[in-house]
């Protein structure tokens, strides 16, 4: 039996051989009538499936692409490592790419990884972006894209996501179940969801036990840095000495501010408390070592991973895209830098 | 005009195809001569560099591969980002890729790199590798490889390096001059170079400055840990209670060292003193910040890539591929881990 080719099929069914090539790749842009008279008529000649899979088959190229705004970063290349490792196990190699939290870094590597036809993309928006649409057009021509830890919702996408929110909340309310009385915050840059929604769990945290929200105990670390730990600290301390609490963004910072105490002779946690955010392996080497809540990078370059797979698979067979979003669970690691939880205060 | 054929070269010249085919692309098992033969008939009709440079041209993908023991570490992952950076430059995009320092994995990893008709491959060795055919194998196929940080000179071809064990002399000197008199060395697992060298460097030290060498101030960390920093300075100062200085093989364990020396409140550095290796990110933000050596990643990974750049253009032109070896200079970075230098003793 001859083949049936898109030409006849779009003589077929009235339409152009550019909307059935389309809709058999099952671009976005098709609508869902169209797509299913296409790959039904497809279907119902029963060699063509196998041409059209096989023509699709032949085209991957069994490379992914991870884009990442940093590195060299304890939480990246965790969730790199993870990624890697998951897609190894399927027979895919990994490019990896930096946006160094540069939205024009961001649009420029996804050109030169849809350039060299990789399969699909696990992304992590850089801070600067704010616009989606260099991300929507990918998703559009029909690349598999899925989101990770730096996330928007206005993208329709396969994401992977710790909740920012509920782990700060964690943070913050362990600080005041052992004791604390005056809690600072040290947020980051104010555009990324994550340090919004971490501030809001610091905030929540202290409406719903009660203590008064105080805006000049909130300190921004523009760099994220050790050094603004260290720096901020220090200016915390003359501004509120009567602080009992800090609550840090990420790790470095929060090892920055200990630090700095500890030269300045403030005793922690007896005086002050600590929490840093994000468990890097530094916090674990620390004197005293610093409590933290633990973001599992490893767990979420492998659920990524997993998620591009589904639609990678989907692409193959034809099947519409997945965009379901998976929460991966975050934890408080209880060390040194804070007291013992004292009994409920009623 | 018509374009001259393998064939034709092959019987003007009374030699195989697959011959002329290899003698084109410059591979190492053809003999010189048969190449200049091939290459200069090739040139003669002025057309066919062109056909041949097109043909090579395009088989290019402009991906390469880097493969690392370990990806989550800061000494690798700063080389991944300066080979990144300056691929990018290029106009290459770069697959990475980890051997977890396994011989078998390196071998595996290197097969999916070659599979997947990668440009060329940029490789540390895993500690476990000892024999090197599976890499001789593919650079005798034609595919430009540049080794970096763990290597071996019995592989030929381009090398990016740091003297271990001049930096390690460095390190121990620095112990010696800032009045040391008892110095224990923690190294790592026997077999890797980088090992043996830094224990040599240590060795020779003590030897230049008239000191003894005691093989029981040798202490050996198998995994390279925090922990095992932690748990051998308890045994250091268990059974050498008079020790005044100790250099670590790499940061974390001398982290490790530092935490136990304070916990079991011996002061560092007036007691102690302690320097590392490597320069993490983590080994300034201890108290005291650590003294180690700086041993630039990010530059290490950019020369590597600049290495692999110069044997891929070399195999476009048809040219045989370099072996230069390019050794990166480290440096003592001085923190508050050791005392202040003392005047020479003469």
């Amino acid at each position: 039996m001859s083949k049936i080719t898109l030409k006849e099929i779009s003589k077929i069914l009235g339409i152009s051989t550019s909307t059935v090539s389309k809709a058999l790749k099952n671009y976005s842009d098709i609508n869902v009538d169209t797509k299913i008279r296409v790959q039904e008529l497809a279907k119902k000649h029963n060699y063509t499936p196998n041409a059209f899979a096989q023509s699709l088959r032949s085209r991957e190229t069994k490379i992914i692409g991870i884009l990442v705004p940093e590195l060299v970063h304890h939480f990246f290349s965790s969730i790199i490592d993870g990624a890697i490792n998951e897609a190894e196990k399927h027979g895919y190699l990994v490019i990896v790419l930096q946006s160094h939290e540069s939205y024009e870094d961001e649009i420029k590597q996804l050109k030169l990884l849809v350039d060299k036809n990789i399969d699909g993309i696990m992304l992590s928006l850089s801070d600067k972006t704010v616009k989606y649409d260099h991300i929507r057009t990918i998703i559009n021509e029909g690349m598999p894209v899925v989101l990770f830890d730096k996330i928007t919702h206005l993208i329709d996408c396969p994401k992977v996501i710790i909740d920012d929110r509920k782990a700060a909340f964690s943070a913050t309310e362990h600080l005041i179940k052992t004791g604390c009385k005056k809690i600072a915050h040290i947020t980051g840059p104010l555009k990324p969801k994550t340090t919004i929604d971490r501030f809001m769990g610091y905030k929540i945290a202290l409406e719903t036990y009660n203590m008064p929200f105080n805006k000049t105990l909130i300190y921004t670390s523009e760099n994220l840095s050790f050094e603004d730990g260290y720096n901020l600290a220090g200016q915390i301390m003359a501004e509120h000495p009567d602080i009992d609490g800090i609550f840090a963004f990420i790790d470095p910072v929060a090892i920055g501010v200990l630090k700095r105490l500890k030269e300045d002779k403030i005793k922690v946690p007896k005086q002050v408390s600590i929490i840093g955010f994000s468990n890097w392996f530094m916090s674990r080497t620390t004197s005293p070592a610093l409590t933290t809540i633990d973001q599992p990078g490893y767990q979420i370059g492998r659920n990524a991973f997993q998620l591009l797979l589904k639609n990678l698979n989907h692409k193959r067979e034809g099947k519409p895209f997945t965009s379901e979003t998976v929460e991966i669970p975050t934890s408080v690691i209880i060390r040194q830098s804070t007291r013992a939880i004292m009994a409920p205060v009623i």
